[in-house]
């Protein structure tokens, strides 16, 4: 037997319900401010490194938030999520910390690495082929065998919640730098993350335009905030930024990303290994792809950055070393 | 005219009214852990990642805190540094920022990284052949000519008590994640770093002990705590820690040592170069070799940690890609 899964979006108070659970649990994560780069570009960037988080990913908070909430009775017949691989460690370590049986079905062509450090959490990984089978009806059907709860990687309350506790810090953090934010620059998947971190901001810093930004060929939302209604990605797309690969934005996600959102910018996978570069240079942290393309979306130019305060979040940096040493060999090679 | 230089050793209270003067002008970095990799070693590794601080090292806080400290009046005729190129960025930044101009005398083989960040800040930098010329005679005939203030780069009580802030840090966030700290482990050139951080640990953490850890060959710390006496490196010793080739321990910083440390290790470059992997991995950090001996040494078993709960200071990530792409290959090689 599972509960049917919550439908009603998330609220500024369940933000701050989510940020009073993870307190203590998650990585407050800093705020960090490069002040060369800063000269070099002619804008004060602000980089929100989520990938110092538990698990290398922001996707910790969510998951923590999430399982927290599942009745005690229920807990102990589990967890399932479906997951491109930064979910899938999220939710095995949450609910490793929270002692409840965690199975993820993960895409067969995921990173090594996402797959080796789920299992290494304890998790069950059950593989699925992304391009002809159908994660969310497997997950299902083991749900209704176990009576394990599903934890969606963005369509569910809990987990934008958790992951808006983002949205929060930035705002308090950039208030200790002394930082008036002119625009905040967040990734895009499903949407959980710019959904509530929006959120967040919209009750913390009033006024200030939240952009999300997306691979190309997964500029899925982008097209959806532009054209008012849910758009869906070529099912041939491909790009090197595999945390970002959801097929269409989330029920309960792009209502909210409609309301807050001042729109979608894109970037090519060129520009996100450029990112990862800077990254490593200016900041000393490890994005992977995904993960790099709002600082991405900064530095090429997308928006008008010149004399603005941006804040950029970095949201993960669960990366293969191959796939990084390309990112540092192709910034030499721009040099 | 020079001031003389300080010779007396400074003391907790020193290091918390450093504290105070950083506050908010430095980054707190926050305490990592990565419970997979504790998995795997048996062991609670904690890291304290300094590559996160401003310029890219701990070395800031200790710049920060010795140029505050100089008289008003006094500051106006700028600052003279000799380094490697940590401490060089970290003057030009600290003094940037408090309206100082700044000289570095820095060797003519330092990074390129190094040498172009230090000039971005605004410092003007006069090379030095480290086999052959003194930059200590320099640079005290350039302050003798203009009136600047030597801000040296360990041996001085006001740069020892700015590093010492990162002990204060380590031991409250060990605290706030329930860590009973068995053994802090912190790398060493000169031993401005180690000596103020268990300084500040002497009277947060009394009792745990602290161990410098430098490169072979480099090992004069370790060797002089050993006899007793202050011993020097090989002159023609190498390594690619660039940033702990100082020749010998400081006329402060020894002392200090000597009645604070539990004693010294050594690591080699391939120890340090697999642990730079490590923190990319586990940490998503960027290391640079000098700040990646002390998790070297924890990781390579130059103490016994199984069971133990050890805190390693990353003290810097000034890395040039090339050494960078090689410690992810060199990883990757021993797979």
């Amino acid at each position: 037997m599972t509960s049917s899964l919550p439908t009603d979006p998330p609220t500024v108070a369940d933000i701050r319900a989510a940020a009073a659970r993870i307190a203590g649990v998650a990585v407050r994560t800093p705020l960090l401010e490069a002040p060369l780069l800063n000269d070099r570009i002619g804008a004060r960037l602000l980089l929100k490194p989520e990938c110092l988080q538990r698990t290398g990913s922001f996707k910790f908070r969510g998951a923590y938030n999430r399982i927290s909430m599942i009745p005690a009775g229920d807990r102990g017949r589990g967890v399932v999520a479906y997951s491109s691989g930064n979910h899938a460690q999220g939710v095995a370590a949450a609910a490793r910390m929270l002692n409840t049986p965690a199975t993820i079905i993960m895409p067969s062509d995921a990173p090594a690495i996402k797959r080796a450090n789920t299992e290494a959490w304890g998790a069950t990984v059950v593989p699925y082929d992304r391009y002809s089978e159908n994660r969310e009806a497997i997950g299902a059907a083991l749900a209704e065998r176990t009576g394990a709860t599903i934890v969606r990687p963005y369509d569910d309350p809990g987990i934008i919640a958790g992951q808006g506790t983002i949205g929060l810090e930035i705002a308090a953090q950039a208030a200790e730098l002394d930082a008036s934010l002119d625009a905040v620059l967040v990734c895009c998947g499903g949407g959980g993350l710019v959904s509530g971190t929006a959120l967040a901001l919209s009750d913390t810093a009033p006024g200030v335009p939240v952009w999300c930004v997306e691979p190309e060929g997964f500029d899925d939302t982008r097209r959806s905030l532009d054209s008012g209604t849910r758009q869906s990605n070529a099912a041939d797309a491909h790009s090197i930024c595999d945390a970002l690969l959801a097929p269409t934005p989330g029920e309960i996600t792009f209502p909210l990303n409609k309301r807050l959102l001042a729109g979608g910018l894109a970037v090519s996978d060129d520009e996100a290994l450029a990112a990862m570069a800077t990254a490593f240079e200016a900041f000393k942290v490890v994005l992977e792809p995904g993960g790099a393309v709002a600082l991405a979306a900064a530095l090429s130019g997308k928006l008008p950055i010149a004399g603005k305060t941006i804040a950029v979040v970095g949201s993960g940096g669960n990366v293969d070393p191959a796939v990084f040493r390309r990112a540092l060999e192709s910034a030499k090679g721009a040099e």
